[in-house]
């Protein structure tokens, strides 16, 4: 019993020094990487490669997945934000255009918008860029009534474009684009945690004010929103 | 111009070379780790520590998830199901219960099912154990129209509890429900491509079937499931 009890202990302590020495290597990787600042060139934000050399484990990763609610103001590099929209809901195999999130169907109905400061985007997988939509940051209309999220550099909108699946059932539709939601959802919360990102997963938002600044049809359903910026 | 070629096609053998180092040291760590098989004690299946030190890293993983149809028929030992179900939706805060997946107002209303041939078992988060809830291997009901689902060793089943949700608004649960299963489910699928385990999500399974086998009530709904398998 007490040998048990040891092994237990050094089990424990070696997973939580193996957790430390992940976090220390992903905040010294922060620390080296390059760190391009956004800019809009012709409308569109050119993303840089994602970043697939990062270290954290997704053991780790899944033991630090978490709701943050607080956010520094200071806005995500060109480096940080190509990373994330790419582990998001971007293309994992270039030869069919299968995303690393699924979807019901392979409808890829998940559509990411981008609002910040600079205005909102809409995320273009193939080409890895974002394309301005409307020069209105959406931040405000994001957080709605919860004044935190407006804090965060910028928000992502997860819409879901029920026009993709290729059956007329819009109640069935909308069941399918919450589930690929989540799916789209689930990877952004895993980068947030292994890159020190801080993001939470929120279902409140001006739907009204975004599918007009948008001129989102009906059948465009804006499901979850993510707040997203360094840690405070 | 010629420079940039260069430095992409450097970048991407350097990414190719260590995503294959990768896929060789989780096949080496597969081949070391320990392999107790599944044993049922009192109606239980206690399972061991979940492994967090698995190194696959969360890009690399990322890089990875697809969906697979094919599995070998060999069972997943104590190890790995332990691992795939916390990986899925264990707890990964136990000072506040928290889980490794989200959930809308963290209603935590995903239950995992496990069938397989010595019967169908619930997942216990807390206990981190699969408790008997029927004899009956339920693989071919979860297979239903598809007969390359029952191939596989297991199938988890991910049942929304509508009663978890604080408010009474069917319709509105079933949504938040069918998006929490989506969270769950990217787990199953990322720990199956970090941990070279066979997977796909599906809507598809006899559900009449499976709600009268697992005694579920009208508001506890089979969202999806997931055969898994080792590659084949």
């Amino acid at each position: 019993m007490k040998k048990t009890l040891l092994l237990c202990l050094l089990a424990a302590s070696f997973t939580a020094c193996q957790q430390n020495n992940n976090t220390q290597a992903a905040v010294a990787e922060q620390a080296t990487k390059p760190s391009t600042p956004l800019q809009v060139v012709n409308d569109t934000i050119h993303l840089v490669q994602p970043d697939t050399t990062l270290t954290t484990t997704l053991m780790h990763t899944l033991s630090h997945r978490s709701s943050i609610r607080e956010y520094a103001q200071t806005q995500l590099d060109n480096e940080t934000l190509s990373t994330l929209l790419w582990a998001a809901n971007g293309i994992n195999r270039p030869e069919n255009g299968k995303r690393t999130a699924p979807s019901a169907v392979n409808a890829q109905d998940i559509v990411l918008y981008v609002t910040m400061d600079m205005g909102t985007f809409v995320y273009l997988p193939k080409e890895h860029a974002l394309q301005l939509v409307c020069t209105t940051d959406l931040r405000k209309a994001v957080a709605h009534t919860q004044d935190f999220a407006a804090v965060a550099p910028l928000s992502i909108i997860l819409v879901s474009d029920l026009t993709k699946f290729p059956f007329d059932d819009p109640q069935r539709a909308t069941l399918l684009g919450a589930m690929d939601a989540g799916y789209v959802s689930q990877n952004i919360y895993l980068y947030c945690a292994a890159d020190n990102l801080a993001t939470v997963a929120r279902g409140t938002m001006d739907k009204a004010a975004i599918q007009q600044a948008l001129q989102l049809t009906d059948k465009q359903i804006p499901m979850l929103n993510h707040p997203v910026g360094y840690i405070k």
